[in-house]
């Protein structure tokens, strides 16, 4: 399948280079594509250039958001949550028209320091303002309550747990799942939630956790829901 | 021990029949003592009214939200979340100095329909709400993310599972911590956060508990934070 990932950070790498491996076609989409080879800094927590990553991944095509989405059957929306809104209109309405858009993004804000904010939550989230700013998109939300590591190894957190669907268009949920379930996850463990106004809820458990991060100290654990019955009487 | 449980509803009941049976001296605290008995309709969900509860409870007082608070060691909100600080202001700050006070509530408004939102959330959450308005009382925060009845009855969901702490007091939380083990909780499922900031992240655990339980179609679930290891290099 012909894929675009949108975003070149960690989560777009990550899940670039797991689609690829699994044999599809992926163009990875950003803003300015010189600027995003011309870097050759290691960034803030000291990972290497995506430059350095690219030498090790030649077979992902590097494309402006708007190519790469026109290229694609499914786009993955795996820019900073803060600056998605504007990435996806660089990427294009006719571009996007009658795709899924498979949204991994959390508005999580840092501008004021740790822990961060949510730039959209409760009444609204940053997954049904990308479906209400493209109507002629399939908008499914999934894979932003783990890291990025584990959203294409889910085996690193051991046993059972759990990934959550969002998204108003049934068949494009179930074309999610089998994305999800080629990367490792269980479809058992994969929740329909319901509609896109659900994605409230997965995006409002980023504040727990970031802070379950900061009690464990690292971000490989994810949340299994388990179900008990209900009491007799 | 001398406890006082502030709300006559479900969770108030639960608890303290809970502590009752654990051989604690529970205080009910309410609005309206008299009004409370007067009532005796059946609520919105078909449940008995708290008069008839409480004849199978006689050994549980009922008082005033201030003279429950004035009588015990350990104070519990089971307020409905929005009204929990105008039940805290009635129980007094007089009352509550130097105790600790369990919130187990979630500011969660139903005025719009379902689903609920939070009516404080995002940079703020009612725990820390409740701690700066009475800043001479150990708020700790904890139970509010499952169901009355597995409060008290954790093995209603089968294996491990986990709660949450959050609070500024580390022997105020070690002391509900001692609370919820003798409610039937493993200690080793108990997860300390940290301070009272981190109920922003349990109290919007609430949206997806509310999808979830759609989804599920009862309330006797709960999350399990299942950990891994940082895969190698």
């Amino acid at each position: 399948m012909k894929l675009a990932v949108l975003g070149t950070g960690i989560v777009g790498q990550t899940l670039s280079g797991k689609l690829a491996e699994l044999g599809h076609e992926v163009t990875l989409g950003t803003r300015d594509v010189g600027k995003v080879f011309a870097n050759k800094a290691t960034d803030q927590y000291g990972r290497a250039p995506f430059s350095a990553w690219h030498d090790h991944h030649q077979e992902i095509h590097v494309a402006t958001f708007s190519d790469a989405a026109a290229s694609a059957e499914i786009i993955v929306n795996a820019t900073n949550g803060m600056a998605s809104m504007n990435a996806l209109e660089h990427a294009g309405h006719a571009n996007m028209k009658n795709k899924i858009l498979l949204d991994v993004s959390n508005p999580l804000d840092f501008s004021h320091g740790m822990p961060p904010s949510l730039w959209v939550s409760n009444t609204n989230s940053l997954g049904e303002q990308i479906q209400r700013a493209f109507p002629d998109t399939k908008v499914v939300k999934s894979l932003n309550t783990v890291n990025a590591g584990l959203m294409v190894s889910p085996s690193l957190v051991p046993g059972d747990h759990n990934l959550f669907l969002s998204g108003n268009d049934a068949s494009s949920k179930q074309k999610v799942r089998e994305l999800l379930v080629s990367f490792g996850w269980k479809d058992k463990n994969i929740i329909d939630l319901g509609d896109i106004t659900t994605a409230r809820g997965t995006e409002q458990l980023l504040p727990l956790w970031v802070r379950l991060m900061g009690t464990l100290q690292h971000p490989y654990f994810n949340f299994h829901i388990v179900v008990g019955n209900p009491p007799k009487g």
